[in-house]
């Protein structure tokens, strides 16, 4: 029995979450659902990349981690699955598992490009996030080897590592997410944390 | 194990879809839920038959959805269960499974009347989504079939088919939905996609 | 398969809810995870108390119920496990339960203390949600003995049990929970509908 959680800029008002479950339970019944957020600002990959820095090392290290927060979807940006010691991560080739890879470097990463794991629309034209990346998580997660899905990739997007200069009289670093508190989380805190000014 | 989906105009702040997932698991343990949207505009029924129609032919064949979208509630409104291609749709007979029964006719829909498969409310007065509807769909996700639940209805309430029309200089149609990017969907699209201009 | 509830007030945007239910999952897999609200007010304890009451009837009895509004967290509040039945509730000592414990009396309850039942952050500091709570209910769904938890607690923090009073042409009472329509919940009718006034 796998897990596969969601993280997305979906919202949960018009049901595509739902629906992106709906296919999930078909190709893998018993799978557990977890949302993550479907509460990502629009498309915005950096704070994606954060939250699941923060939250993927508290699941189980067999848990399939979904992601779509895809701002480059209808264009040819790649589609991947990398498989880490966080766990297998699923979602579009634009930097959204940076943070992850930097603290569990990926093993193996590939191309989802085999049809035979994707499935087509019923009722609309293209949506991804049901149609490929929904499709891939349940499949591994229902035991399907990730060089299934397609050839390796060796060089996937990533963002910059967030990073922090001294200077003197100061620190320099980045903001790399605001919660719904309005508490903004900087790269400072986050280079000391992992010891880094220690 | 069988899946349930719930669609309502509850939202999530108050308690009450917990509470009807909770009345879900005592009859049903080890039920898989998914919520299609607790966001539905309150009473919008359209929308619902509209969401419904985009979500239900991804998920399992036997699935059962649970849709609580009720302005009738306290009247004299049926209670039903519809057994399609699409799974088994449990609501009011309000025409809220119209655009699923347009594409996924009903095969056997009959009224909830059977008090057996209903409970009475231990806190509060009537919450037919808690007492009627989530009882129905938890007792039919465990296999009881649908004519122990009450007579069969034969002319369940049905929205008019979303039409369009062809004139001279203009296609005529109607607004479907309206999702919470604020783009709204109309009939003339969805026909096109059926076929019916092609 | 055990359920776990949960009631909190960290909303759902920032990923707090998923990385619980991943720490549990990890703990108890194959557990159902239901949520009540994330939308409690920040820190309102009453209406927590409230909302607990009105749902946790029509759960299970063998549920586990993991609730996280804590305006204490940092402090030496207790954090305790109390089985009831009404399933076994677990959060912070700050009157939550009161409601509940008001109509299904706490059978045994105990502080939270054994550090083999918790765990230690990865990423961040102190989150008693993730770190404690979660992990105590994730044992507790996986048949850990409350025992084995920490000492018995025989004085949990209660709030007043809401009250009315009856005066010369007027009844007083206490307003309980303001829904998310604006609806105003008042001890006058949980006291009628508990008989007393009968």
């Amino acid at each position: 029995m796998t897990l596969v959680s969601l993280t997305t800029d979906f919202g949960v008002v018009d049901g595509y979450v739902g629906t992106m479950k709906g296919v999930m339970a078909g190709i893998a019944p018993g799978v557990t659902f977890v949302d993550i957020t479907h509460d990502i600002k629009p498309q915005d990959v950096p704070s994606t990349a954060y939250v699941l820095w923060t939250a993927l090392p508290y699941f189980p290290e067999d848990a399939v981690h979904l992601v779509v927060v895809d701002p480059g979807v209808g264009t040819a940006r790649r589609a991947i699955a990398s498989s880490t010691a966080w766990g297998v991560l699923v979602g579009p080739d634009n930097g959204v598992f940076s943070y992850v890879w930097d603290n569990a470097p990926p093993r193996l990463t590939v191309a989802l490009e085999n049809p035979d794991y994707q499935r087509q629309g019923v009722v609309s034209g293209t949506f991804h996030g049901r149609d490929v990346f929904s499709p891939a998580a349940a499949h591994i997660a229902a035991g399907v080897p990730l060089r299934e899905f397609g050839p390796e990739v060796t060089q996937p997007v990533r963002l910059p590592s967030p990073g922090m200069s001294l200077e003197e009289g100061r620190i320099r670093g980045t903001v790399l997410y605001i919660d719904h508190f309005g508490n903004a989380i900087t790269s400072i805190g986050r280079l000391i944390w992992e010891g880094s000014l220690l």
